[in-house]
């Protein structure tokens, strides 16, 4: 972790606009969740009490490895779903493993940090390769660092930029990791929300030379404070990723697990993520028609059909971090772009998450960034 | 994780005798902790559903450090204590944190498997450093790596010999890791279970250098497949561990840690401490009874005055290795001191787990184990 002890993986504490990653809390069915849990306090088994399986809980298993199949177009047996403590571990996990310290990892740039750290943390000499309106340019990556072991990408929704990968460069960058023997960690972190266009499937689907590690989470979709997510690996990993997940905490809490496969199972997630899909795309109008009208001139953004946030262009020349520190002395979070870059500079922006804000709050946090824009 | 790849954390599935660290699952209060979870779920304020303090929810530090404070003499402030998911993930934690690949660590050998893949899995080079009837042989490891960055040890009760380190050893420890700057990892995985005798606090609160992270789970007491542990730092670590917890998992599930600290606050978990200590100096009573009995001649035990197992010693010269796989054939779990074992051959013996089963269940399986070692 030498390369990750002064930072840490990400904000915590109550969220205001525009913190990204945190969902619709208040619409979450907590009646029902409360429901299942209770059941399972009532006669817990003795399997879910005691020691439970580094890969996680079987019918949780079986049932990720269907969603991902139907969602997804991943084709995995539940054998091959490690189930991990959210998207984190998952990276964790899958550096520790697959990276030796030295090895050249490359990384999106700009790029989520929470992948940054744990990839760092493994000892990876990480390695920015830009993204262009078609993602990650995979010929910069192959030039720069032929040799690399990994690549760590977002396809479905480039993070934070928002790009989804064209089918083009996915198959490059399959066809390019199979003959370098290089591993491929796809982050597929907010796959549920998408709005509008046809969905591309997950590259996992397309990967004929098992070199795909597929990641997802709950956090997003029900609640960070699960702390549930997976990783779908190739099928001769299986064994080495839970037997390392068995090294870094043993398995997940097993009744929150058993609690999670009967919420899928009854159909609650799938009605949860058409609710919240609706919600998300009226919230994301909303937060186009806020800036629109209160950050006119300020700020730039366009509608996405994807994901739970959205960049916000400030003009050329601008100091993103400036702007950011502004913004939250009057209360408003606004990560800057450049917090996410490493090497390649573009124009100026800010991230803006809208999945936990109503109308109204959206409106007043614009209100409140153009007051700190202008200063 | 290169060194651990091949090797899991620990056994899983249904426990059955005597498989050790399964603690007593049918005395839990579930009804209790039931009615708490319900509570916590029919309207969990938001904090309690976003991201997370990684360090842990605060009335759970809070509860740790009185109760550390109170039962084992820790001195700490809740600042000093790191939630994290169990045992094994302080070990990964401390190990990732404090090591650097190459690092010579001592090793209690025999000693605990789950800390060797933790700090093996760190990178670290594994010095076995021998045990006696006092504990870790600290002049024998000073002599053969004066400069370990890290000593991993089990004073209050040593896993698996059960021997408790003398004071003289402990000061001897503390002296030598202030000279060396070198840190010691004190695990106090089954402090709550001492059945008589003066109990000797832990060495955290002798140290006046700031050597000492100490570590502990509520896997042993409540359940293990909750997964909650706590590790306390130095005061100057505290940063450095929240932030590096953030990077291996982010936090743990913020409803599973606010009901605990409500369970220790309402004076639940002393209680069952208190009920189940009873019940395992029982169990203990009933065990050795059932070898003195069932198996005479052939294992030899001795009452313990702690702890939740207890070493079954062969004949000098018996193979315990197979030993072990006899008894496996005849559907008993009795693990071989050689698999603990690196370097410091001694008598063979059986680890014999005795919390998780009664007196009918210890009776059977002393038959089968006689059956077996007559084989």
């Amino acid at each position: 972790l030498a390369g990750a002890r002064a930072s840490s993986a990400g904000a915590w504490g109550p969220a205001r606009p525009f913190r990204p990653g945190t969902p619709a809390l208040d619409e979450f069915p907590f009646e029902v969740w409360g429901r299942l849990a209770a059941r399972h306090w009532r006669r817990p088994p003795a399997g879910l009490l005691g020691y439970g399986d580094p890969a996680g809980h079987l019918p949780l298993r079986e049932a990720v490895a269907t969603y991902l199949g139907t969602a997804r177009a991943v084709r995995c047996g539940p054998e091959q779903v490690i189930v991990t403590a959210g998207a984190q571990q998952a990276l964790d996990l899958a550096a520790r493993l697959l990276v030796d310290p030295g090895d050249q990892v490359w990384i999106e740039d700009p790029g989520y940090l929470g992948a940054r750290a744990a990839l760092s943390g493994a000892g990876a000499r990480l390695v920015p390769v830009p993204v262009d309106e078609e993602g990650l340019d995979v010929s910069a990556g192959a030039a720069r660092a032929p040799r690399a072991r990994l690549v760590y990408v977002s396809p479905s929704h480039q993070y934070p930029l928002g790009v989804t990968m064209s089918l083009a460069r996915r198959l490059q960058l399959l066809e390019w990791a199979e003959r370098a023997g290089a591993w491929i960690l796809e982050d597929d972190y907010d796959s549920e929300y998408r709005y509008a266009g046809r969905p591309l499937a997950a590259m996992q689907g397309l990967d004929r030379g098992g070199r795909v590690i597929y990641l997802g989470t709950f956090s997003k979709v029900l609640f960070p404070a699960l702390r549930l997510g997976y990783v779908v690996v190739p099928e001769g990993l299986s064994c080495a990723f839970a037997n390392a997940r068995g090294v870094l905490s043993r398995f997940s809490p097993s009744v929150d697990q058993a609690v999670l496969a009967e919420f899928i199972e009854e159909g609650h997630f799938a009605r949860h993520i058409r609710r919240t899909r609706s919600l998300y795309a009226a919230r994301q109008a909303a937060l186009v028609k806020a800036v629109r009208s209160e950050l006119a001139g300020a700020l730039e953004v366009s509608p996405d059909e994807a994901g739970i946030h959205l960049v916000g262009w400030l003009k050329e020349g601008a100091d993103d971090g400036a702007a950011s520190s502004a913004a939250a002395r009057l209360g408003v979070d606004a990560q800057p772009l450049s917090s996410f870059t490493l090497e390649h500079r573009r124009r100026p922006g800010l991230v803006l998450g809208y999945a936990g804000y109503d109308e109204r709050q959206l409106r007043a946090a614009a209100r409140r960034l153009a007051a700190a824009l202008k200063q």
